[in-house]
């Protein structure tokens, strides 16, 4: 059985005062129908990747929330495992049309975080943390800043190496009109920036944002000759600790590393035949780990090849990564970017990314993080 | 494909003050996994059902969290919706299996209520609720006295009628050793009760509970012939609004006729083939609206059939109903209770259950609600 993606939409992320989750939703999943030319009453089955609902609103039971704001009569889960909520809601779409009991269904992304103190935020985030880590009073920014130093000490990575993974994601990001940022930075701009965790700075942290992402999968041949679909011919997901005191490495994410390999196992593929990417950019140092943990460079060479442009829009010659200016350019709603980093591999795949479009865009990846590394999930689609 | 369960257990639920979540889960995985006579090695995937970890704890990522815990090398994922979060959590393990994705599975439903305060727990239950419901200060004993209120309007079903439901359950809980409450209690105990939310009484609504269960599934024919397996032959799911004020009717759940329906259609059986079935009572008049949207009572037929004995341990003749005590008499962990359903029909299906055993005990049915009624699940299972 094919699994083809037939609807893909992202609404606006950032800081979007004037709309609740609701209305995010609503424009994700109607413009995601729309897309597929489908009506409503053929979503059997609708998942929803979330986070943090229930802790900063007092609002779980999304699944069936959802479905009865899109008016959906189906059956209905949220799925949750932290920033990976909406990759992990999406294996569990694919997974539920591969076994049959539903033909199509809409995977759900959706968050809404900028409507809570940014410190109400910051706590909340730390339910994806170890009990230790929480209690040590350790933020992901911190967690993270151990993972660039440990990256920094092993391979000479420099703090300039992380400044330009956000110099060319900003980049993206200025061509994408859903994105959250939309001004281009220089690599002076991120070191001047506020020191957030050493070596961490401002602008080498992806934002609090809003927002929402729908796809539409069907394992319906007609839906989807009939439109411009793509499939989705791996979707994997792999756990390691919460903790980083307990890995055994800080200098590559284990659980990316087993997801990643799984995925070019199951469909015969290899990292050089990716033309596009969308990984998991948190903060500067997670798409260095990602670029590695992928298999796309060997531990040590990625930093150096992103710092020359091999993955920048118009300078690359084999793969893009993160054209939609990923979760640092784009905005980390976090239970959203899963399915929006999907959403726009399937714009890529169709040749309707307009300005940010990469050239031979036949196969695309994304990869998306949940934690410092305690979930990983990776999908491989393809024209 | 047919998906078998090798193992199945359930902790003790009650107020269990000197364990945490990870005890409970690594407890009830365990003992599936000796069950199953498996090695945690073959666990490919991990399905964890919770409601509240979140809103009352601050611990979210619970698929990675427990993974970690048990020393599982899985992907995992947690699912929610509300009080059916382990009945969905189920439901997307044996859909997984279907897939082919992976082959044999756990499906884990956890919750700790007892660490806190009991009006913490009731506003955070109503995360399962309306805005609006939530808003009015509404609680789930209101909501559903409101459904008792309209049952008996229309129907005719009195406050004794309500009583019998508890009586039976705490029956049934007294001859199991997991059971939160091990008293029978008489029709004038309850009546005499203090008054909740009328017409509902303090014995007419489930604990506040801790507890886990795990069920261990597969596709792997070997396993399950080495083992004394059953099969899940249907699980379904549906919703429905969430707020009670945008229901059709008040005199039954829309959701649980609509999984029902669809779980019967896919089996080819009816409910006059079922021989025991563990259903949602959380409140005494939900076992009654559940018996007649299932279809084993005509709609007003259920209340007296119940009260008469028709359903009890002993005196039934055809079917009995919450041998394990039911959410009423054994106790709702709310993530917890719809693997714990599925366990309860496992034991009774292997003709283990001891002094609650029902004879003649060939195909069983579970029935777990999220919130008023906005999800149902529904699973089948036979020997």
């Amino acid at each position: 059985m094919k699994i083809y993606v037939t609807g893909a939409a992202t609404t606006k992320f950032g800081e979007l005062w004037a709309v609740s989750p609701r209305h995010l939703a609503g424009e994700a999943v109607q413009k995601a129908l729309a897309d597929a030319s489908l009506d409503k009453k053929h979503i059997q089955a609708l998942f929803v990747g979330n986070m943090l609902s229930g802790m900063l609103g007092g609002q779980e039971h999304l699944g069936a929330f959802f479905a009865e704001e899109l008016g959906l009569s189906a059956a209905a889960f949220k799925i949750e495992g932290a920033c990976a909520s909406g990759g992990l809601a999406l294996h569990n779409a694919v997974n539920s049309v591969l076994s049959g009991q539903y033909e199509t269904v809409v995977a759900l992304g959706v968050e809404k975080m900028t409507d809570h103190k940014p410190e109400d935020v910051a706590v909340a985030l730390m339910g994806a943390g170890s009990d230790e880590e929480r209690q040590a009073g350790a933020t992901f920014p911190g967690l993270y800043a151990i993972l660039a130093r440990a990256h920094m000490k092993e391979f000479g990575t420099t703090e300039e190496d992380l400044a330009a993974v956000a110099v060319k994601n900003h980049f993206h990001a200025s061509l994408n009109p859903n994105a959250q940022f939309h001004s281009s930075i220089t690599i002076e701009q991120v070191m001047h920036s506020s020191c957030i965790a050493d070596p961490l700075k401002l602008l080498d942290c992806s934002p609090i944002s809003d927002g929402a992402a729908a796809v539409i999968i069907t394992s319906d041949k007609k839906q989807a000759t009939r439109k411009n679909s793509v499939q989705i011919i791996a979707s994997t997901v792999a756990t390691d600790t919460l903790g980083l005191a307990e890995r055994r490495s800080l200098t590559g994410l284990a659980a990316t590393q087993t997801a990643g390999k799984k995925a070019f196992r199951i469909t015969g593929i290899t990292p050089a035949d990716i033309d596009v990417a969308e990984v998991h950019d948190c903060f500067t140092i997670a798409e260095i780990l990602a670029m590695e943990d992928l298999g796309f460079y060997k531990k040590g060479k990625a930093a150096g090849a992103i710092a020359k442009g091999e993955t920048r829009l118009g300078t690359s010659k084999n793969l893009v990564v993160n054209p939609s200016g990923g979760l640092k350019g784009c905005g980390h709603p976090v239970g959203a970017t899963g399915i929006k980093q999907v959403a726009e591999i399937v714009e890529q795949l169709r040749g309707r990314a307009a300005d940010r479009q990469v050239k031979n865009a036949n196969i695309g990846l994304t990869h998306n993080v949940g934690g410092s590394g305690a979930t990983a999930v990776v999908h491989i689609l393809k024209k």
